[in-house]
């Protein structure tokens, strides 16, 4: 049975995990898998090579995806995504896997309605902004490398009395922006979700400048306000000079960090065991960590078990 | 109304995080925070201060526990404990939070059975060897710096024909073991948690081997064996030369990660939260990511929405 | 003898390992070292503390100044100058070393010319824009970091065509545009040094982008062209979306090299012993790396040895 | 006419950098550049390729060697080396770089001799140990992988007493234990180089640990002990608990740092151009930074001028 993959849209950390998985456990069940290059695009111009272990090698550990991604006007149209089918029926495809995210999802959704391909959702995308799962592919990644550059500015922050405005990814979601303030102590943070009122970020600030702070950091996610623009206001307001760092690609970028890959994992082993089962069109999805209690008896009495999938899947590599 | 914290046991990343919010969130909520230093020896020796907010200024980004920690035979005879008791009433505190393994867990509990101590625990250990809780603190930034270790190593590796053989921390649990093998792409894991067959190994390994393997890795958990003799085994039984790195303290460093400073900040809220709702003796605890999947009909047709807990958060950042 | 150190001007790694090895070095030579904190305005308001060797330790490896930084424009007048000199002279500090750059080695100048202090200056800063010195203190730390965000962008890079704008600190020198344009492989770098030829660079990406060029990368100084407007230029005469990044403060940031740290201790070694020889006024200073060639027979009739320098340095740690 | 670069011996970051600015360099100067693969072994299998720009696209971030290197023993039996020769002959290639250590270039003087091939050898090797030269490729980037890791350590030291070994690589040669030790504040370190006195050493740390150390770091070279004897004798000497790293081939890896690719480009460089000059048998080399004074009116009033070479460089870059 042939079995495809296509990275599509905004590229994120994690992508290459997926795709290494997605080939390792198809070959592993007996599939074909098939590489999709160049997204939407390369899927209408048959850019589709079958897969064997060597195309996938050394993979696992960059950033970005090396099937490429792209955005595609012409599969709007009917006509072209006829042509899209017929290169998969020519190869006996009939499940397909979008990494992605909704705009990915969405023609993922017509083609199996047009063309009854079993399709499967992986959500990959920095902004983590697709409903239905807590994590996206690429998030962690993107807010670790966010948290560094927080790091590194705290370093040189105290030697004068200033303000470093950070400007996050985020047209419409303020995820990252939102958990790199509260996990970096930043004293600012502006995000498309929550209004804001500058007067009162201003005063804040000015009682503590008096009080004696002596700089602050602010995180301002694109869609809500320009960086440039914060800055101007902050430095104006508070007297204290302003200083902009615009993230921009960077927060993509960095070898993909163990959640990302374990996720990657996770998603891409669910994606193909599900449409073995004859799901035909489905998201894979997680839930955030939960944190609750536990009496303290209870956590005493009970013996440690490494969890039985972990030992599964190590079997293979002591034997 | 007092309320104490001390670090204890091994030390952990997301140790100091965690102290922090204990510190700030108490403030907020009208008690009054103490620091132990030095672990159950400082209890025992009244190394017990009061806190405020310039206390943890800076903590946040630090491995490592600025509390210090430590093992004390003394606390297991009665007439020690009773000083560490009389520290304590002294200055008022009724609630104790320990943040550590299930031994500090242990001693916490005696701790509420013979003095009537409220306490609360907060797994952190790199093993990750806590029961009922999915994450320790320090296991995401651990299982980090092994990632960037073994994918430092496969830079070079294709070099040369060699087998290279890394020694991780974790004498009875194999829990960064396992996870780094598998998500580095490792050809060779032992964990104590599984029993190996070393001749499976070498067959396996020589059969790639002759197939073109160029290079391979191996990583093994300190409790299983010494990974000196496993490098000296597969040089001898492969005939390919073998290099041995043993990664010790690295592991317990770094700055914490997001997922490791997330989770302090949720397990000192949750503690703090559930000694003031009267809990006696329990242990914070999350679950793990759990992956599965859901129509993508019903995730395309709901609407994201950010976490109102982030949303709530972020609003005393942007007033 | 009294001798004292001060930071001034903008920060720099690097700074703080030459402040510990000039405590660690004036107290083995029997001298009284003192900090000046706060720069400038902190030796006019007298923040000059005594320093042992715990006052320094930990500091090694941290970025920024643990002394702090200062613009002063109360020094340009005599009244305070003489303010400056009499806590000089009620502490018997008649030697004074200043970290930081031209303009901090003008102040140094003034106080040698006026009250006989002795003055050494150490160059620092990440501009590398002191004359008489191929190097500066911060410039290889500040390099390395702008290396791992180009890197970083490249990950991401190919997904889709794009160009990637980053914007460097230097106002007047060019030189971290340059060399970190140079070693990442850039395709455009504009610096105050060299005039540009804008229809030039982008008929060169035309041509290139027709040939299949998928993404390409320019660095900006911030002194030439505000990298936003480049980024408008570019994207409008090549049609190729391009995106910004400012890198900001991020670059003054990060743990010191090991180039860095080993100018440190070799600039404050130098400088401490240049006082004690009496000098009077000047500026420790290096020279690059000169490459050139060696007759093969030469080397290898050669006896390679360690340079005796660092054999008697480690000879103190191996008795 | 055909000039050729092949990698030899141990890996060491900077060699990609070297080989990528080799074939651009070659190519512009109009010579028609060929990698040979494998190192000596794949000189004797013919495994030689013409390079375009494409073969060397994406490598100058990548660490190790893309060449791969090897050890040859047949290459010490005349009759194989004529087989070398004619390989080289039949391509007409008559000037070859090798980038490697002293064996390599003991074996480029051999067919210089022996077949008139003008060589030149561009020292890469981490341990530093080449003769007339100050530094070799790799050194710096394996310097600050060491100081990361010793700086992680020093993250969790604090939080109990204990002593930290770690054991670096260099067999005969100590500079990189030497250089991290003395940059990264060790308290002890062993190198071949310098006879040490355990019982010294013990005593000092002794008397130290009385005075209140809380934690030690030993750097040693493994040439010297193996770090496991030394942890050993210190954890009984002293008391206090010893823990090992060995770092192992983590030494080897990352990506180049700035001075890695920098050094990598001038030798390339200059290796190229006294080839074409007619040099026959010669090593590229560097001296160090060389730290002493000048007058602090003569570097106030030289004007500050980017260097011509830099600026020549980047003239290419924005035009």
């Amino acid at each position: 049975m042939s079995i495809a993959i296509m990275t599509s849209g905004g590229d994120a950390a994690g992508m290459n995990p997926a795709v290494k998985r997605f080939v390792d456990y198809s070959l592993q069940k007996g599939l074909k898998p098939y590489l999709i290059y160049d997204g939407l695009v390369g899927l209408l111009d048959g850019k589709i090579v079958e897969a064997d272990k060597h195309a996938v090698s050394g993979i696992l550990f960059r950033g970005g995806t090396v099937l490429r991604s792209s955005r595609s006007q012409r599969f709007r149209e009917p006509e072209y995504r006829q042509k899209a089918y017929e290169e998969l029926e020519k190869r006996g495809i009939t499940k397909l896997i979008v990494v992605g995210g909704d705009g990915s999802f969405n023609a993922a959704r017509v083609m199996c309605h047009e063309a009854d391909i079993a399709v499967a959702g992986i959500p990959a995308t920095i902004d983590n902004d697709i409903p239905c799962t807590d994590y996206c592919l690429g998030v962690d990644t993107a807010l670790n490398v966010i948290r560094e550059a927080i790091d590194g500015i705290r370093d040189t922050a105290a030697s004068f009395r200033r303000t470093f405005v950070i400007e996050t990814m985020g047209r419409d979601c303020g995820y990252l922006a939102a958990m790199s303030a509260l996990t970096s102590g930043a004293e600012v943070c502006l995000i498309p979700e929550v209004p804001y009122d500058m007067n009162g970020i201003t005063a804040r600030l000015n009682a503590e400048i008096t009080a004696g702070r002596l700089y602050s950091i602010a995180v301002v996610a694109e869609g809500v306000l320009e960086g440039r623009k914060l800055a101007e206001v902050l430095e104006r307001e508070t007297g204290m000079e302003a200083r902009l760092t615009i993230l921009g690609h960077i927060q993509r970028g960095g070898s993909p960090t163990v959640i990302d890959r374990r996720l990657a994992f996770e998603f891409a082993h669910t994606a193909v065991d599900a449409l073995l089962d004859g799901e035909k069109s489905f998201v894979t999805v997680t839930k955030s960590l939960e944190v609750g209690i536990k009496n303290i008896d209870e956590v005493l009495s009970t013996k440690h078990v490494l969890d039985p999938y972990i030992c599964k899947m190590v079997s293979t590599l002591c034997h």
